[in-house]
């Protein structure tokens, strides 16, 4: 491959204070950060002045297909949702839906300076197309169910196996795989226990569910005399490698059985508010050292994949739970939307910080804009003030993604109208 | 006046379903709306295939000028907020930075499909001239305390009858003055039965902030006796003209206080979180029969002025607090974000609903957009997945304010360049 420099000029670096720096990169890596940089031979050049620049935020829990579910059924109970609207439109569900419901998925998350996601669904390699055609970063997991069965069993072994050899380490690395027990409720202790081994053999990281709702906790109590962390330790479940979305219900041992395993957290305020099942103890978490970060999960329950919103809401809810305005300041928001983001997929040595040997994925904001004046505290206006609609451009892994608000990997009216005609067929083929 | 006409063609009307429908305006009213609507002299013709349409969004809480106070302070205590930050900021006003402050929040409401606004702050002529040149609607208050001191309250009275006499109903009457008490604990007894007695004589609205926290409540109990909206409605305060900001602490008792005086209560949700000061109980005041409406207050607790993410934090913050997903559903928001919001100011007749004979406030958002898409359910798309900068087009009094995404009343870079200014300077004054 050909050297290819990007050299980003005066740009405002994201910090508790304003200060500017110029950006260079090579190829896929950021090789010199410096307020004094000379570089005149880069292949591009863009002019960051007034802008800020911040990594590429994070988004560790979604379901990117399901944007073709959004709107389809809201303010109602979890189960007359699920059982109702989005298990029988999932059913109707193919490769070619869940492509375009990922592409979609995909334009969002660039517009709003996403570049990396933590995904779980079906159709997996459908879901890979669209990313890598996105040029975005994500680890991707088919999401596995058996319900003590085990010819389901076996059969989500054989996809997950499918997806890992087709898709791992594919579109220039950017696509990893990850094992995706959907939940300790729907999936039996030896598919978990099975995922464990393999996945710890070779090396691909755990994406599941736990500890969403109330009564997933008093059920887990009645089968298993035990709260959900608590049997996931106890079946040496839990570690560095996984990564648990939601954590809604626990108790003060679970919190210790979480950060004692390193175990990943998955924040999602969002979903968690809509479908309400409850607000998760997220500032304790973090005082007792384990390592948080922020999902937005699928759009049916949110309804956007919008990071800056969901970061606002995440600081905003800890705070008037615990009635204390302290918790959760800007700073510790936006590590959570970064750098505790690239450690949810296993990989804070590579991407969550702009630093000199990182993969060169970042977004730049415009600053002056009216929810950024007087522009006088990035970290303050980043949280509490911008929308994802203020993201103006995004690299990822050196590949320029979005510039002023247009989107070059991937062709916006014709992503919407595919979109569109899916979730119509869809739901056609549903009613049928 | 001559007649002027504005037709909007083949609009889809926000509604639970998707309804297309033209709307014809002559001056500063609708007077048709049709599916078959023929009209030839349009002065302007607005082609909304595409755009859905929306009443223009009223917030019903703000202090305008406080954009330049942005970013000045967070995560941190209310009495520090207050004592170390903003009450020095705000020594430090005059009628210049007001103006300027006030304006650049026209620009931010505009932009986010903001048409209207209930403000009470200082200055309130210099904010008035903002609003003028603006185009928007809003209900303006110099915000009145007294501390008890006789002398303070006479220059209280003083000041607002002379906002009064320069101000309401100016501006095409798309201004009006209203009474703007600060509380019950910064106004004394006399000032508020004053405040009461005037306004009722002379037909004005009154604008109060009630029980944002328990702080509040708790010094009301010990110096009252009595809880803030009982100490209210005892002294005769309450009433259908009254509107009051947070209502966060309420017994049983208040809420039925609220609900048999009529008083309009503005919920403040994102404030209320950041603050910490706690969660009101909209989803019982709204079953009691209450009138809620939504409004951001000042950046300084938000920190941004959009009501469509107000919306959404509304209900998620109600569904998650009651753990009831059904409660406040998207169409019980949009109306509080509209048609409650008109009646908390007094204008439901004039405004708050897509209507003939109404005045011609509205907002047009995009459907075409990756937010939007698959494009289903408009109510549940407006309050769930958009954000205020899905909104393309405004329109207040018959007047365009802002088309395909620009400002037309307001030179946006000259206004951010002008706050920037004054939040600058205002800083340094105090630091002097
Ligand atoms: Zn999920
Ligand atoms: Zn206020």
């Amino acid at each position: 491959m050909e050297t290819k420099n990007i050299l980003i000029k005066n740009a405002t670096l994201i910090a508790d204070e304003i200060k500017k720096s110029s950006i260079l990169i090579e190829n896929d890596e950021i090789v010199e950060i410096s307020n004094d940089l000379k570089f005149n031979d880069a292949d591009e050049v863009i002019d960051a002045s007034g802008k800020l620049v911040i990594p590429g935020l994070v988004n560790t829990h979604t379901h990117l297909s399901m944007t073709l579910m959004r709107g389809l059924a809201d303010d109602m109970p979890l189960d007359t949702w699920l059982n109702d609207h989005i298990w029988p439109a999932e059913a109707e569900l193919n490769g070619d839906y869940c492509y375009a419901g990922a592409l979609l998925a995909c334009a969002e998350m660039i517009k709003s300076g996403t570049t990396c996601f933590n995904d779980m669904y079906f159709f997996m390699d459908h879901v890979a197309k669209a990313v890598d055609e996105s040029g975005m970063r994500g680890v991707l997991s088919h999401g596995m169910i058996d319900f003590g069965d085990e010819t389901k069993r076996k059969n989500e072994f054989k996809e997950t196996r499918r997806i890992i050899d087709k898709c791992h380490n594919s579109a220039d690395g950017r696509i990893k795989v990850a094992y995706g027990p959907h939940s300790p409720y729907t999936c039996s202790q030896e598919l978990l226990e099975e995922v464990k081994k393999e996945a710890n053999k070779s090396g691909h990281r755990i994406h599941i569910h736990v500890s969403e709702t109330q009564k997933e906790v008093s059920d887990s109590l009645e089968s298993k005399g035990k709260r959900p962390f608590e049997y996931l330790s106890e079946i040496g479940f839990l570690g560095e490698e996984v990564t648990a979305a939601h954590a809604v219900w626990l108790s003060e041992d679970e919190i210790s059985l979480i950060k004692n395993s390193q175990t990943k957290i998955s924040h999602n305020p969002s979903s968690n508010m809509k479908l309400a099942s409850g607000i998760a103890p997220v500032s304790k978490l973090l005082a007792e050292g384990a390592s948080v970060s922020i999902g937005t999960d699928g759009t049916a329950s949110n309804n956007n994949l919008d990071i800056l919103e969901e970061m606002k809401i995440t600081s905003l809810l800890q705070k008037v739970n615990t009635l204390d305005p302290s918790v959760l300041p800007a700073k510790e928001v936006y590590e959570m939307a970064t750098i505790n983001g690239a450690a949810a997929i296993g990989l804070e040595a590579d991407i969550g910080t702009i630093e000199v040997g990182k993969k060169a994925d970042m977004a730049l904001l415009d600053i002056k804009t009216i929810r950024m004046t007087p522009f006088r505290n990035p970290m303050s206006h980043l949280v509490y003030s911008a929308q994802g609609g203020d993201v103006d451009t995004v690299i990822c892994n050196g590949e320029v993604l979005m510039e002023n608000k247009k989107l070059l990997t991937i062709d916006e009216a014709m992503v919407i109208e595919m979109a569109q005609n899916a979730a119509e067929e869809m739901l056609t083929k549903k009613a049928d």
